[in-house]
C-alpha cells in the first residue's frame, strides 16, 4: 500500500494553473500533491554572447527552491554563494528537455529563459518543473505569435515528465517524497506528445533493479505522461 | 493624483494569508496591491557558534526576489554568486526590525529565522516583508508556546512598515513602484505597537527634501501602520 | 556625563587635512576625535558599461577598514572574498549623499571615485567619510576646472553627515564609540548646505524610541552639521 | 560506417592499467581509443561531518578535465573559481556509481575518494571513469583486507559503464567523440556484475528517439559492460 | 643618473614612525621616499586549527594597497572578491621573513598578525612592509614581555629588507617606481641581523642578466640593510 | 648521505618525452626522479583584452596537482573555488621564466598558454616544469614555424631550472622531497642556455643562510642546469 493510498497507476493531483504572474510573458504554478512550483516564461531580445549571429534562438531554465520548501529549512543558495551540484543538475535537465520540442530557427535572436522555483516540495520537483515549464513556454510563444512577432509557431510538439520507482517491490507512478526517500529505485522519464524520448535518468538507490522493473516503470510513465499531455492541453485552452 | 488613484493617506490593499506553507513552524502571505511576498518562519533548536551558550536565542531574516518578481528578469542571486548589496541591506533591516519587540532571552538558545520571498514586486517589498514577518513569527512563537517548548511569550509588541513619499510636490502613503521611481523622497518608517521608532530611512532621491515633509510624511505613516497593526491583530486570530 | 566630558551638543574635534596623497586629484584625511578616515577622489575618463552614451557622469564610493583600525582585529575583507553587508551598506549611502550635490550632467562622460578608507575607527566612520569625501570630491572637481576639462562646476551645494543618539537618555551629538555601543537610539543624518535632508537612518538599538527624542537629535544634528560645514568651507579654501 | 571502421557492437581497444601512481592506496590508468582517466582511490580514517558517528564509511568521486585534454583548450576550473554543472553532475555520478556495489557498513568509519582526471578525452569519459575507478577501488580495498584493516570484504559486485548510441540511424556501441557530437541519442549505461541497473542516462540529442531504440542501445551496452567486466577481472589479477 | 638624483648606492629618504594606531599592540608607518606602508601588529591568543596543541605560537602577515595608493587606481580586491597573485605572493614573503627570527616556541600558544597596508605607493612596497614590521612585531613582543605575558623574548634577530636593480645598465640601491618600471634586473634581499640570508628574489626583467651584475647588487642590499638595522635600532629605542 | 644516495652534485634522473598529447600543439611529460609533470602548449589566435593591437604576442602559464600526486590526498583547488597562494605564485614564474626568452613581437598577436600539471610530486616539481614547459613551447613553435604562421623563430635561448639545497650541512644539487622537507636552505635558480639569471629564488628554511652556502648551491645550479640543456636539445631533436 501507497503512503498516500494511491494504487501503482495513479497521480497524484495535478493542477496547472495559469498567468500567475503579472509580468512574466507566460506564467504557471503546478501543483503535484503536495508539490507546488511556480515558472515564469521570460522572453528576451537578446541572447548570449555565444550563441548570436547565428540565426537561432535559446531556451534555457534556472531551478531554485526556497528555503522552507522542505521539512527542515535548506540553506539559501544565494547565501551561500554557489548553486549546488543538485540545482545545477536539475536546472540543465529542463533547459534539454524543452529545447527537445523547439524550433530555435523559428525561435529568431532571442532567449527564453524559464524560471522554475519550488515554493513547496513533496518530491517530483524536477519532473513537474518540466511539465509546467511546457505550459509556461507554450504561452509566451503563444503571446510573441499573437503580437506577431513570431510568424512560425516554434512549438513542435508537448514535452512532459513524471518519475515512477519501486516501492516495496512494487513498481509505482508519481512518486512523492516519503516514496521516493525509501524507493529502490527512482527513475525520471521525459517524452515528447509523439511518445519519444527526450530523457530518462533511471538510479538505482539501495540495490541495482532488474531491466524487467525497469520496463515496468517504462509503461506507468507512459500512462502517467499521456495525462498529463491531456492536462497541459486544457490548460494553455 | 497618484496613478492608482487613491488618495494621499490610503493604504493599498492589503491581505495577510497565514498558513501558506505546510511545513513552516509560522507562515504569511502578504499581499500589498501587487506586491507579494511569501514568508515563512522557521525554529531551529541550535544557534550560530557566536552566540551559543549566552542564555539568549536569536531571530535572523532572509531575503530573496524571483527572477521575473519584477518587470523585467533580474538574475538569480544563486547563479550570480553572490547576495546583492540591496539584499543585504533589506535583511538586515527585516531582521533588527523583529529583534525590536522580541525579548530573545525569552526564546531560550533557539533561532528563528524568516525567510522573505518576493514572488511579485510593486514597490515595498522590504516594509511588505517587515509587517508579514511578524505574522509570521508572531504564529511560530504561538506554535512554540502551545507545544509548551516556550513558557513565556517571547513577543513584546507589534512591529510593522511602511514606505511614505513625496510624489509630485505632494506626501503620499505607501508607494507603488511606479510612485517609488518617481518620488522626489522616499521615507521607510518601521514602528512598535506602542508608536515608537524602531527604524527610519528617509532618501531624497532627486533632490534634498525638507524637514517640513519629512514631518508630513510621518504623520502618514502612523496612520498606515496603525492600520497594519489591526490587520495583522486579525491575522493572528 | 558623556565618557569624553563633552555637553551634549558638542562635536568632538575635527580635523580636515588635505592633499595627503600625492596622485589622487583630491584627497582628505579627515579626523575626528580618534576616527580617522583617508579619503581619496579618483577622476577616470571613463564610465561602466550600464552609464554609457546618457550625457551624464557618475559618482560612487568604496568603504573600506583597515583590519586593526578597531580595539580587536576584524578580518581582512579582502581576504574574506566578499565585502559585508555593512560595508556594501555604508558605500551606498556615501555615493547617494555625494550623488545629491552634484550636476551629474555637468560632470560629463566621467566617473569620480571616492575611495573611504578607515585608518583608526572610533564611532562615526560613516558620517566622517560622508563629511571627508565631499572635501576631496570638491578639490577634485576644482582641479578639473582649473585646468578647463570642465566648464560648469558639477558641485550644487555642501553634503556633511553627522551621527546623534539617546545615551544614558539624553540627546547627544557625535558619537563616539563607546557611547554608540551602549547607546539607547543611533541616528544618522545627512543634510546638505541649505539644510535640505538628503538621508536620515534611525535605528532604535535597545528599545524603540520616541518621535520627540527623534526631533531633539535631528536639532542637534542641525547644529553639528553647520559647524561641519564650516569647517569644509575652511578646508577647500 | 563507423569513423572508426568499428563494427556498432565492438568496443574501442581497452586497457586498464593498475599501479600507476606511487602514493594511492588504488590506481589505475584506463585507456578506451584515445581517452585516456587517471584514476586514484585515497583512503582516509575520517569522514565529513554529517557523516560520523554512523557505524559507517563513505565513497565518494572526483572528477576533472586537464585543459588540454580537448581539441581545443577549455578553461582550468580552479582558476575559473568553480566546478562546472557537468563536473559536478559526473562526479555524482560516478560516486553514486561506486557506492551501489560497496558494504558502507563493512568500509568502518572512513571514506575513499576516487579521483578521476581526465588526460585526453575523446567521448566516453564518464563511463571510462567509473569502469576505472572500480579497478581503482577494488585494488584499494585489497590493500586493507591484505593489511588487516578490513576484516570483511565491502565490495559487493563489479560495476562498470559504456555509452552507447544512435549514430547515422544505427545504434552502436561505445561512441568516441566524433560520433557522440553527431548522434541522434546518447545513452549512458551503469551495470553491475549481475546485470541490474544501476544508472541510466539516456538523452534525445537532435530529436526525441524510440523506445525501440532505446531497447537495442541497452542490448549493445550489456554485451559491451560484459567484456568490460572481464577486463576488470584480469587488471586485479 | 637616477631619476631621484641619487647615488647608485644611495638608500631614499627613511622614517620610521612608532605608535601610530592607538588599538596595536605595536605599530610603524614606514615612508621610503614616496612609498608608505602603514603596520600594526596584532596579538591574539588563539591559533588556527593546523597549529594548535602543538605547544609554538605562529606570525602571519598580510599586505593590501589602498585603491589609489598608485598613479592610477586600481581596483579594491575585497571588491574583487579576492587577493591577487601579486598580493599573496607578497604577504606570504613577509611572513617567512619575520618568522625566520622569531623562537615560535617562545612564543607560546598565540598568534601575532602583521598588517601591512600601503597608503601610497612608489616602488619597494614588499621590502618597506619587511623592515616596518620588524618594528611593529618588536614593538608587540616588547609589551608582551613588559606585560609579563612573554618570559622569554621570542626575538632572535633583526630582518630588514631593500629591493636593487640594474638601471641603465648600473647596479642601484633602494629602486623606486620609476627605476623599477625600467631595470633591466630587479632582486629584493632579506637578510639578518647576522648578515645572513632569509630570501633573496632576483628577476630578470627585460634580459637575463649576469652573474657578476647580481654579486654587485647583493653588496649594495648588504650596505642598505645595514643602514636600517641602525634606523631600526633607533625606532624601537 | 643524501637519502637517494646521489652525490651532492647528481641530477636525480631525468626523461623528457614528446608529444604525449593528442591535441596540443607542444606536450611533454617530464620526469625527475618520482616527479612527473604534464605539459602542453596550446596555441591561440586571440589575446587577453589588455593585449590587443600591441603588434606582441604572449606566453602564460597554468600549474595544477592532481589530489593525489602527493603521500596524502591534497583536496582540489577547483573544488576548493580558488587556487592556492602557492599556485599563483608558481604559474607566475613559470609564465615569467619562458617569457623571458620568448621575442613576444615575433609571435605576432596569439597566445601559447602552458599548462603545468603534476601527476606525481617528490620535490621540485615548479622547476622541472619550467625545464619541461620550454621543451613543449619549442615544439609548439618549431610546429607553426613548419606551418608557415610564423616567419621568424621567437625563440631566442634555452631556459631551464632547478631546485639546490643545504641538507644536513651540505649544499646538494635537485631536492627531492625528503631533503626539501628538511633542508635549511632551499634556491631555485632559473637560468639561460647563455648562463643569465632569469630568476633566482633563495629561502632560508629554518635558520638564514650564509653567502658562501649561497655561492656553492649557484656552483651547482651551473652545473645541473647544463645538463639539462642538453637533455632539452635531445628532446626537441
Amino acid at each position: 500500500m501507497r503512503p498516500s493510498e494511491r494504487t501503482p497507476d495513479t497521480l497524484r493531483a495535478i493542477t496547472l494553473e495559469t498567468a500567475v504572474n503579472r509580468y512574466a510573458e507566460g506564467s504557471c504554478l503546478i501543483t503535484a500533491g503536495h508539490t507546488k512550483v511556480l515558472v515564469t516564461c521570460t522572453v528576451e531580445e537578446s541572447l548570449p554572447g555565444w550563441l548570436r549571429g547565428k540565426g537561432q534562438g535559446w531556451v534555457t531554465a534556472e531551478y531554485g527552491m526556497l528555503p522552507r520548501a522542505t521539512h527542515t529549512r535548506g540553506r539559501r543558495e544565494a547565501a551561500q554563494g554557489k548553486q549546488s551540484g543538485r540545482t545545477q543538475e536539475i536546472q540543465r535537465l529542463i533547459g534539454r528537455s524543452l529545447r527537445a520540442v523547439v524550433d530555435l530557427k523559428a525561435l529568431g535572436e532571442r532567449q527564453l529563459t524559464l524560471d522554475c522555483d519550488v515554493v513547496q516540495a513533496d518530491g517530483g520537483t524536477r519532473t513537474a518543473s518540466i511539465t509546467g515549464a511546457w505550459v509556461a513556454l507554450r504561452l509566451a510563444t503563444k503571446y510573441l505569435l499573437d503580437e506577431g512577432v513570431l510568424k512560425v509557431d516554434p512549438i513542435l510538439d508537448h514535452v512532459a515528465a513524471v518519475s515512477c520507482g519501486v516501492f516495496n517491490g512494487v513498481p509505482v507512478l508519481d512518486l512523492d517524497y516519503e516514496e521516493d526517500s525509501n524507493a529502490e529505485a527512482d527513475c525520471n522519464f521525459v517524452l515528447t506528445g509523439a511518445g519519444d524520448i527526450v530523457e530518462i535518468q533511471a538510479t538505482g538507490e539501495k540495490r541495482g533493479f532488474t531491466r524487467a522493473e525497469f520496463e515496468s516503470l517504462y509503461g506507468l510513465a507512459e500512462k502517467g505522461i499521456n495525462e498529463l499531455f491531456a492536462m497541459q492541453k486544457t490548460a494553455v485552452g
